[in-house]
């Protein structure tokens, strides 16, 4: 639906426009602007695009093919009713003069305090993935970082365009970045006394791609490595929704003690509501969290905000609203756990081909590994022989290599037909 | 209703979470991180918060006051239910397996040939202002660049922040940046002989807060000094609604011969369709514009959006191709009727009483002259008086010292109360 409704958005989107022809002054002008140096510095296309690329060229090998995605983390089941009705009836009401609303405000104002977050703490956004592009512009270019690897290619990838790093060498890793190793040898927790002190420490859990949950114990560790270097950790809790609860694993970095003067954390309404289209996420910026000149960094941010963004639209607020309400909660909460399902599911085909295979516990994401093969050769051989879309792990990081991550979001039947596929081709 | 909605929001925006209380470890607890120099150099808070400030400070003082806003641009009459209808029936139809959508293609794909602008060359955002920022981080910060003087501050801001500027001087000027004087003595255009070559040329038309619309001439001028200068065009079209039609003045840069290979244009629903809240807009990067090493200057632009953005809500984009059918352009036209006849009222309200006024034409912006005032004391003054926000000239650059910009969004009988205050004011 979006791509026509894209195509008839642009044939009208500068009406009654008088438009001239473009000018053959020379074969090729060029304009005397150098090319940002490090817009050079990155890696071929970013990670997902690459993917619906592959999508489309298999396609146009098999035109007939069924071809199943469990590439790209995009949901697939419908939103809870009592949701869209909300974001609906928000919609109908900006045509009355009562339900009129411009300009949303940056951010809230009202204290609470069975949280321990001030509401002026909280930042509403359009999704995680444009928080992390933020933050990293906050930071600017002199910081150093560390990002678990692998990892969601994010917070690389905007480091790298704001000029935090170097080139890029053979093994795929960037001059500059820490990249802190975790792989089932290591139980997916990084050895701290082993990692380079870095001004922030970017941190996902569940994490993208392996699906690995930290436990408390283990933030608990990182909190206070921070707190001993000097770092900030931006804690993406993306996933947070799919920690069971009463596990014993933290959903929030804000559950460790002391992580308030030394921790951001961004969230989204993508994977728990199935909002990647509707967007809407937030960032919590705790007012202990001061630089070393011993300013807030929450007020650099609210500038940040106010400057290069106006807002998550006003009827994804409404939707994210009704998702907090009891019946809107539950009801997301079933659709959290039909995903779940599908992880158990794909866990268990992969485990029944004796493959080692991690995640899809607590996480949508299930992390295989295929040992001494290439990623991308299993990601093409798959897609080949199954018709079945994956991502090859090393577009996570180097630490990624020799893994495919496979998505849970997709319906039970294609999962269940994805699965009978895989292991016809496994087996 | 969007307060109360973020205060109910956070009250539940991290469920169940079991939450540690801040440690008090230190009594300033500070990491170790420098600060970002270039979040240091930027002036005071971002100019439309800090209007909010002022408001807010004044409702304290005269709490019974009716204050009226004539001052951040906010638009302020109801969306055509035409419009509001698609919202909520694509919001609807989200519930459904058939309607449900997950993210949107980054760019649309298929050609049209009337405009001379391809499907591909045209990106959905969620703002002018946003793509500013990402358009900013896309040139990175070797680029100089020139912007009018007055205008919107987002393009220097986030020039600052990316590092493309030394220090504020005295006079408010970024050391780096090209001022290019904009007043009723050059006619609001500036005399491109005396201005300097930059890579970017921030040009926007009409412009904010002058009311200017260029002519066709003017910006054939601006076109020829670019392709002189090897410079790059960012052409902010948000407010080209108003331009009446047949009056001659382009409504977008692609009417000028030359633009496709040096221009870039961004614009935006929020004052065309009241979408300020709702959030869509778009920028166009045609194929033609190159780096000096020959690369597309669109196949970075693409990767910035892949990379720090995820698209514009889906629902947004639903209203915003009812904005776009016949019926519902007709509709928000009215809309952009209503404004026009206030920017009209206000216009003839200050004539009347001798001022030096410009804009409010094919503009919903007055420009007011105050000679040998100060901007910020005339808004004081004017706020202290009358109880009317407007928006202190100098806000948009050293050249808008001496005026205020008085905003046309709002009900027809606050405007009509606004200038009835002003006239026993300033007679």
């Amino acid at each position: 639906m979006p791509v026509n409704m894209i195509s008839k958005f642009l044939e009208k989107a500068v009406p009654q426009l008088d438009v001239a022809p473009p000018v053959k002054i020379r074969a090729s002008w060029r304009t005397g602007v150098l090319r940002n140096p490090n817009m050079e510095k990155l890696q071929k296309g970013y990670l997902f695009p690459e993917i619906g690329i592959k999508h489309e060229e298999h396609l146009k090998k098999y035109p007939d093919a069924k071809v199943i995605s469990l590439g790209i983390g995009d949901t697939t089941e419908p939103i809870p009713n009592i949701v869209t009705s909300a974001m609906a009836k928000y919609a109908l009401a900006l045509s009355t003069p009562e339900g009129y609303q411009g300009y949303g405000p940056e951010k809230g104002h009202k204290v609470y305090s069975d949280m321990g977050i001030k509401e002026s703490e909280v930042f509403i956004s359009d999704g995680a993935q444009c928080d992390i592009a933020r933050l990293q512009m906050l930071f600017g270019p002199n910081v150093t970082i560390a990002v678990q690897d692998p990892t969601f290619p994010g917070y690389v990838d905007n480091g790298v365009i704001m000029g935090q790093t170097g080139k890029v060498d053979d093994s795929g890793k960037y001059a500059g970045i820490e990249y802190m190793r975790c792989a089932p040898e290591n139980a997916f927790f990084p050895d701290l006394s082993r990692v380079r002190q870095t001004d922030v420490i970017f941190f996902c859990s569940p994490n993208n791609p392996t699906g690995h949950v930290a436990s408390r114990e283990q933030l608990r560790q990182l909190v206070d490595f921070a707190r001993r270097n000097g770092s900030i950790i931006v804690f993406d809790s993306a996933y947070s929704s799919y920690v069971s609860a009463g596990g014993g694993a933290p959903q929030s970095i804000y559950e460790i003690p002391g992580a308030r003067e030394v921790a951001i954390e961004v969230s989204s309404f993508s994977k728990f509501a199935g909002f990647t289209g509707v967007r809407l996420g937030w960032a919590v910026v705790p007012d202990e969290l001061l630089y070393s000149d011993g300013s807030p960094v929450a007020r650099d941010f609210d500038r940040i905000v106010c400057t290069c963004f106006n807002g998550a639209s006003s009827v994804a607020q409404a939707g994210g609203l009704a998702c907090l309400s009891e019946e809107g909660h539950a009801a997301i909460q079933r659709v959290v756990g039909v995903y779940k399902e599908n992880a158990r599911v794909l866990v268990e085909t992969f485990e029944s081909l004796g493959k080692e295979v991690y995640g899809g516990a607590d996480s949508p994401y299930v992390w295989v590994r295929f040992p001494g093969r290439r990623s991308w050769d299993v990601f093409a051989e798959i897609l080949e022989k199954t018709h079945v879309i994956t991502v090859p792990g090393s577009g996570f990081g180097p630490g990624g290599e020799g893994f495919i991550r496979v998505s849970a979001f997709n319906s039970r039947d294609r999962v269940i037909e994805a699965c009978e596929r895989l292991r016809s081709f496994l087996a």
